[in-house]
Order: structure tokens, then C-alpha cells, then sequence
């Protein structure tokens, strides 16, 4: 093992009606809202060739989340056993990207996108764009 | 916009028989043989509640993709339109990380684990693991 470290850039950001934690649901289909997703004008070009009401995944970098944590509640239920982080969806976790699949429902041509349902807080940093059917295969 | 960048840590590294990228099919599906996943010591208890046969996504650092592109041509064929690389499941993107669905096939407590299939080299940096079923609530 090496110690290589790797630099991620924001390549956008979440603009949200969610201005705190508390406010998030655990998962898009636990009641998130929609949100619009502000691409940074370098990399607009890169949204090309996406359509509205096709399936994305959107990766995140959760900027709050911790970074020590190996075992977590889930749910943050003290009450449930410790779970693996890996076999789980917490955003704690050694390098914590958020993954959410969403659909997309309006393009705005200045490098806009709004997307449904997103259950990150306002303000979280967008790394990647990702095409759901060229991933897995279906959407 | 901000120019904040994160800093991503290897959590493992891919042990593949596939040695170089002209033996890397561009989808697991398209003949990709399994591979052991080597994780980190520090990290090994988030393994915890992984299961044999279950389906996880692996997150990649493509280390050897390029971080200047936006448009592609589909699977490097210069015959074809280029696209956006957020629409398309190019390597080549601002940051290059890989998402590859796949089985569980062996779990070694030493903090190994097979999967299948896997399309990327030898040597690939593993940044993160994630349970299929918790994220895309499939699987």
C-alpha cells in the first residue's frame, strides 16, 4: 500500500431549499425535494447531450460528514447494531461521496440542471455527473 | 464558485489480471473477469455485514484517465459524434472517478474481497464501496 492522496475539484454545487442537516431526509425518496445543481462555467460543456427526464446519478462530496468513522448506527439509531460503512449508506465514511440517483426535470442552457429528488443541504460541492443507463444498464 | 478541492484517500487497490487498457473491456458486462479488492488495514472494520452474492458498487480514482476532457467520442470511436462527458461513461472527465457494479463472489478476512466483473487494471485505486440495495434500493 502507498500513501497517494488525490485532488478533487468541485466541478459545481447543490442549490437547495435544505439549509440544514436536520431539514435532510436519509434518502431522496424519503420526501427530498427537488434542487437545482449550478455547474461551474469551466465544465459546462460537459453536460452536453444530457436530456430532461433521463435518469443521472449525481456524486457528491459530503463536506460536513466525518472521516474517522468505520462502524456507524444505522439510521443513527443508537438503539441498531454497529453496521460496516461500506455496507452501508451513511455519509461518514473515509472518503465521503455521496451518490444519488435523480432524475433530471429542466435544463437551463447558462450550465444549470434541476434535478429530482436531491437530498443534500445547500451548498454541497458536486464532483461528478454520471449517465444511469450507461452505469447500470437500465433508466 | 469557490476553488475549494478535497483530498481523496485509496481505501485499497484493484489486484486484476488485466495488466494494461487494451485488455480493459469499456463495461464490466463485456467480459471482464473478476478481480480481489486489497483494503487498507486502517480500513478493514468497514467491511463489516458485506455478504457473499451481494451486489456492491466499487468507486475507482482512474489514475490514468485524463482530467482535461469534455466532449468524447463513444468508446474512443472517432467515427462517432462527440459527446458530453457527463452524459457518457468515458474515464476521461474533470474527476476521474469510476463506478462499477458488481458481485460479491469470496470474502477473506484478512481484507480482501473477490467481486465480478471488474474492468478496470491492475493496480487501480479503491476509494470507496457501497451496497447496491442502500443506495439504488436494489439488489
Amino acid at each position: 500500500m502507498n500513501n497517494n492522496q488525490f485532488t478533487l475539484k468541485p466541478i459545481g454545487f447543490v442549490r437547495s431549499k435544505l439549509k440544514s442537516l436536520e431539514e435532510c431526509p436519509k434518502q431522496g425518496q424519503e420526501g427530498a425535494p427537488d434542487a437545482w445543481i449550478e455547474i461551474d462555467h469551466a465544465f459546462i460543456k460537459g453536460l452536453d447531450d444530457l436530456e430532461v427526464g433521463q435518469e443521472i446519478l449525481i456524486l457528491t462530496w459530503l463536506h460536513l460528514a466525518r472521516r474517522d468513522e468505520l462502524k456507524i448506527h444505522p439510521r443513527a439509531d443508537k438503539q441498531r447494531p454497529l453496521k460496516g460503512v461500506f455496507a452501508m449508506r451513511s455519509p461518514h465514511r473515509p472518503n465521503p461521496v455521496g451518490l444519488h440517483k435523480v432524475e433530471i426535470q429542466e435544463i437551463d442552457p447558462v450550465g444549470r440542471i434541476r434535478v429530482y429528488p436531491l437530498e443534500v443541504i445547500d451548498g454541497t460541492p458536486v464532483i461528478d455527473i454520471k449517465s444511469v443507463k450507461e452505469e447500470l444498464g437500465e433508466g
